[in-house]
């Protein structure tokens, strides 16, 4: 359903802030949640619902365990992930202006960070190209198994251009596991293919598939990409994965990088020449009945637009009760 | 067939000689090839039939056209791509192990710079994490599209462990551009979903697909993934791709990156938990008929391991023969 973008912000803040965040982090989680949320995601506001979001943690504060001219490493106190990567983003952001590079690696988070998207465009509009890796708790099994071992897994790049950043951000779990939780509450079917059941049967049913576990995105290059996000995002920078460490108690980290493209071919360049592959890639041949090819987050920008210029923004109807009841008993 | 690794190699060597190259830059090439051609992959010897690597270029030479503690943007001087990357590989090492990040761009190669796997495991052998990745001609198609407009634009990421380098090498298109050269020579059809015709009909007829374009590996989020390996090899680092530049001229650029484990978890920890991850992950319930969990960079690794230990490796007839007229015409 169309729901007046104004009032659902409403909404939100106000499930945020009863959920103990103070004002500031509750703004901040509500920008996380309105990214995913007007272009059309999973990781909007359904992640207040259903306890997807918890209390906020009393006491705990973000430390900066190691740091180099280009790199830190944050410990996020269990934070809620959503803050600490925002602040994540904005000491790399910092780095890479005062060094050409800010590499940073996060962990001890409380909850998902959304859709991380919402991160990678943060480097990119400050004029830096960004890299950011999460990882999940596992629920998502590697090629030739059916067992969750691996998370979801994100990846997300991003590249300043003439025309705003384009923006990439995909799972590497063929579907994300909002989605599934998506599809749950809203009594709809998996896409085939996606996920086993608990014996290793194909299964479209929401509710057996987050008792078995989900498939990669694209075989086994997709399978063996995860693997490698969950060393990045795990081992690398201290945070759980399935094998070390009980991932309730370090919820998997996050890995932000972002590069000052005057390390390189220099920001106007960079900007000119992404618009120009932009351009021509667009005008390539298309397949029969598409409309438009389309680049890394373009589907969702056009949708930031229409939602903005008609104050409009479409929500599942049954999330927007629950938001709604959750907004009133705040 | 099989054939004896030292004879391979010998005609191999003498193959490269007979191309012009010095026995420095020669000995390099070799051992890129053969770390394909030992994990029964496409980049191998196969490279050096068809006029796959030309002849040395005269006079060229690699310049620093930038460079900062953390970082440096290689000109390759149009040198042989193998060269060049390996001399990228040595700066991003060398700086991650002065400044914990060692960040490289490259740009002007000759030909393809061959399996990166080989380059990111070199970086994993130093201790360190590697990032590379590569742009190539245009051969694949966007999502959407049947218009070559991307590169095969692989990928590749590295890991030490307790017991060696965990290496994922991976192209982002549905097949490897020389496994479509290998499925034409060997007379083999291409696996279907692969690649379109030049009016758009997908096809497994190698030859037809090399008048049309690839397919990316996994759909639109793969062609998303290689549309952003495009932007960071060519725009930032001053390479050319579709939309600027003449791709002869300049082909598509490297980016390395090399990351010191200390600026994080460390390197002791880093191996300890990336082993203790590849080993619970290796334990997983499997589906019916399969016989092993793999993590990236097993399989190949286990064909070298036999490959050494019989003292023969697999190559192609037609391509063998191929090698020894090219080596006794030397």
């Amino acid at each position: 359903m169309k729901v007046a973008l104004e009032e659902l912000e409403q909404l939100a803040r106000r499930a945020i802030l009863s959920f103990g965040y103070p004002e500031e982090e509750a703004a901040l989680i509500l920008d996380v949640l309105m990214y995913s949320q007007l272009r059309g995601g999973n990781q909007g506001i359904i992640k207040l619902t259903g306890g997807g979001i918890p209390k906020a943690s009393s006491g705990g504060s973000i430390s900066i365990d190691k740091e180099t001219q280009a790199s830190a490493l944050l410990n996020g106190g269990n934070k809620n992930a959503m803050v600490v990567v925002n602040f994540a983003v904005d000491v790399a952001i910092r780095k890479a202006g005062e060094h050409g590079i800010g590499l940073v690696g996060v962990n001890h988070l409380n909850t998902s960070s959304g859709a991380i998207g919402y991160y990678a465009r943060r480097i990119a509009d400050a004029g830096r190209i960004g890299l950011v890796f999460a990882g999940t708790p596992p629920m998502v099994a590697m090629e030739g198994s059916y067992q969750p071992m691996l998370g979801t897994n994100p990846l997300a790049i991003s590249m300043p251009s003439q025309d705003g950043p384009i923006v990439l951000d995909m799972a590497t779990s063929a579907i994300a596991f909002f989605g599934v939780l998506e599809a749950k509450t809203s009594g709809r079917d998996l896409p085939p293919g996606c996920a086993y059941d608990a014996d290793g049967q194909p299964t479209i049913d929401p509710s057996a598939a987050l008792k078995g576990a989900l498939k990669t995105f694209g075989g086994v290059k997709s399978s063996g990409l995860s693997f490698m996000i969950q060393l990045l995002t795990g081992p690398l920078v201290g945070a759980s994965a399935v094998g070390i460490g009980d991932v309730s108690g370090n919820w998997a980290g996050h890995l932000v990088i972002a590069i000052a493209p005057g390390l390189f071919s220099g920001e106007e360049s960079l900007r000119r020449d992404v618009s120009a592959v932009v351009e021509r890639v667009k005008r390539a041949k298309r397949l029969p009945k598409i409309q438009e090819i389309l680049v890394p987050g373009e589907r969702g920008d056009r949708k930031v637009n229409t939602a903005r210029q008609l104050s409009q923004v479409d929500v599942e109807e049954n999330l927007f009760r629950e938001l709604k009841e959750i907004a009133r008993a705040a």
